[in-house]
C-alpha cells in the first residue's frame, strides 16, 4: 500500500518545564527534544511505522531545519523524493514549551520564507498510483490540484483541516474523507456538531471532528456517533492529531469500517502522547493492537 | 600566539519575539538562531576571530547538541581536540526568548547530564605551550588542576567569574586575571565596587568587574578606574560578557596597557551586540580597531 501526502513541513524544538517563566528570568528545563512536526508529515511518518509506504511532497528551505526536516522523514522511510529544497530562506519551526504540571502548551513559531509549491509542481505521477492521498491544504493553489488529480485517478482523498483557510471548504469539497479539529470547527463559528454537520454537507463519505482529550464526532452514512477518547497520562499532546489522522488512513486502507478506523486512530494517537514530541511515541501495529483489547473507548449514537 | 580554554558549552537556540507570549498561547517568532555557547568556548570563538590560535577542553554529549557545538567550535578554528565526546546523557543547552520591544532575554535552560572532566584528564600539554589559559569555573576540579598546571609552567590565566560557586575565590585565587560580572558581584552580596576590592586582595595582576550597559569597573596596580560602555544599537547581548573576556585576553597578549585592553575588550563585546546569537556578530580586529576610534567611551579615574 502506498499513500501520497502534499503539504507543510516544520521542524519542532519542544522544551518541558515544571513551571513557566516570567519574562526576563531564567528556568531549567527538564527535557528537550528536536523532532520534525508539519500535519500531513507526521501522519505520513505514522503510517509509516506501521509499514506502509508513504511519499511527502512539499519545500523545505536548505537551512539547519530544512536539512534536519528532510533527515527526519528520511530515516522514518518517508520517500522525500518530492520534498523541493529552496535555497536561502528558512524553512517553518516551531519552539514548543510544554509545561508539565498545567499541560499548557505555549507555541512560538517561525512562519517559512519558501515559497509554497506551485500547482505545475504537483506532478500526476506523485498521486496516481497510490491507494490514498493526505493533504493539509497548508499549500491551498497546489493542494486543490492534487485533489483534482487523485479524483480524476480515483485515489481516495483525506483532508486533515486544522484552521479555516481562504479556499479550505472548497477543498474539503474535493475531499473523500474529512477530518476537522475543534478549531477548524470555532473557526466556522459552530459547535463541533454544527461543524461536522456543515462539513458532511459537502458530501464526503466520512467527516470526524476531533476534540482532543473528550474524544471525536463522525458522520458517515448519514449516522453520527461519537467516540470517547483513550485514557493515558499525556507527557505530549504535540502531533496527536496528525498521528491520528496516519490511522484513520490505515484503518481505511484496511478495509476497516468507520466506527473500528476512528477507534484505531484513537488508540493511535492516545500511544502517542506517552512520549515527548510529535513522532518519538509514535506505537507500533502490535502495541496499538494490544492496547485497543486492553483499554476502554466507547462509541456513543447520536440517533 | 595561542590560547587554552577549559570550561562548559552549550548550544543555545534564540527566537525573537516582538512580545512575550502568554502561557497556553501561539506567538510569532520574527528571527530564530541556533549558535553555540559557554563562557569560555565562545571567548575563544572571539579570539579565533581576531586570529589566535584556539583550543578548547571540556566534555559534551555524543547528542544532537553535542554534535553541533563541537562542529561549531571546529567551524570557527578553534582545537577541539581537548572537547571529550561521552555516549549517551545530555549536552547543555538554552533557549533563550529575546523581547525586541524591552530587550529582555528569557532563559531556559538545560542542565547537562555529561560528567564534567576530571582532574587526570587535563592534560599538561594541553596548557604548557600556551600563552594564555582561559577558565569559567564551571568544573571546579578540572579548572583548579588546570590552574596549577599553568602557574607552574608560567603560563596566566583569566577566570571568567559568572556567578559564586564553591570554589570561585580559591580559584580566582590562583588566576593572574579576574573578569567578574555583576551577578558575581551581588552573589558575594557586595556593590561592584567593594567586590573589586576584594578580588584585588586575591592578589591579580588586574581585576574587572563587568557591568553591562554601564560599563566596567578594573583594579589594576593598587588602582582603580572605571570605563563607560559604548553606545550601540544591541540587538541581542547574548555572550556579550564572553566577548569581553576573549577582547581582554587579546590585549594582554598584544601588550597592550590595561586601560586599553579593556576599551579595546568593551568595543568588541559592543560590537557582538549588533547581531542576533552569541557569535554571529563577533566583528574582526579591523572593524574594532575602526570603531573604536569613532565611537567614544570614557575612562574615569576613581583615585
Amino acid at each position: 500500500m502506498k499513500v501520497a501526502g502534499l503539504g507543510q513541513s516544520s521542524l519542532d524544538y519542544i522544551a518541558f518545564v515544571d513551571r513557566f517563566p516570567e519574562e526576563d528570568t531564567k528556568a531549567e528545563v527538564t527535557d528537550f527534544t528536536v523532532q520534525g512536526g508539519g500535519p500531513v508529515a507526521t501522519a505520513l511518518v505514522s503510517l509509516s511505522r506501521l509499514g506502509v509506504k508513504t511519499f511527502f511532497s512539499g519545500r523545505v528551505s536548505d537551512d539547519h531545519a530544512g536539512v534536519e526536516i528532510r533527515r527526519g522523514l528520511k530515516a522514518e522511510g518517508v520517500d522525500v523524493r518530492g520534498l523541493k529544497v529552496q535555497k536561502g530562506g528558512s524553512s517553518q519551526l516551531a519552539f514548543i514549551l510544554v509545561n508539565r504540571k498545567t499541560g499548557s502548551r505555549t507555541i512560538l513559531w517561525q512562519r517559512p520564507t519558501v515559497s509554497p509549491l506551485s500547482p505545475s509542481e504537483v506532478s500526476p505521477s506523485f498521486i496516481k498510483d497510490k491507494d490514498f492521498l493526505l493533504l493539509d491544504g497548508l499549500m491551498m493553489d497546489s493542494s486543490v490540484r492534487a485533489a483534482k488529480t487523485a479524483r480524476a485517478a480515483g485515489v481516495p482523498v483525506m483532508l486533515d483541516a486544522g484552521r479555516v483557510r481562504p479556499g479550505m471548504l472548497e477543498l474539503a469539497a474535493l475531499s473523500d474523507y474529512i477530518v476537522a479539529s475543534e478549531e477548524f470547527a470555532r473557526g466556522l463559528k459552530l459547535t463541533p456538531l454544527d461543524a461536522l454537520k456543515r462539513l458532511s454537507s459537502l458530501n464526503p463519505r466520512a467527516a470526524t471532528v476531533t476534540l482532543g482529550a473528550r474524544g471525536s464526532v463522525t458522520w458517515a452514512g448519514g449516522k453520527i456517533f461519537r467516540l470517547s477518547a483513550f485514557k493515558v497520562r499525556a507527557v505530549d499532546t504535540t502531533g496527536a492529531g496528525d498521528v491520528f489522522h496516519g490511522g484513520y488512513v490505515y484503518g481505511l486502507l484496511q478495509g476497516w469500517d468507520i466506527q473500528k478506523t476512528v477507534r484505531f486512530a484513537s488508540a493511535f494517537a492516545a500511544l502517542k502522547c506517552l512520549r515527548p514530541g510529535g513522532r518519538e511515541g509514535i506505537p507500533t501495529l502490535k502495541a496499538v493492537l494490544k492496547f485497543m483489547k486492553s483499554a476502554g473507548a466507547r462509541v456513543l449514537a447520536y440517533g
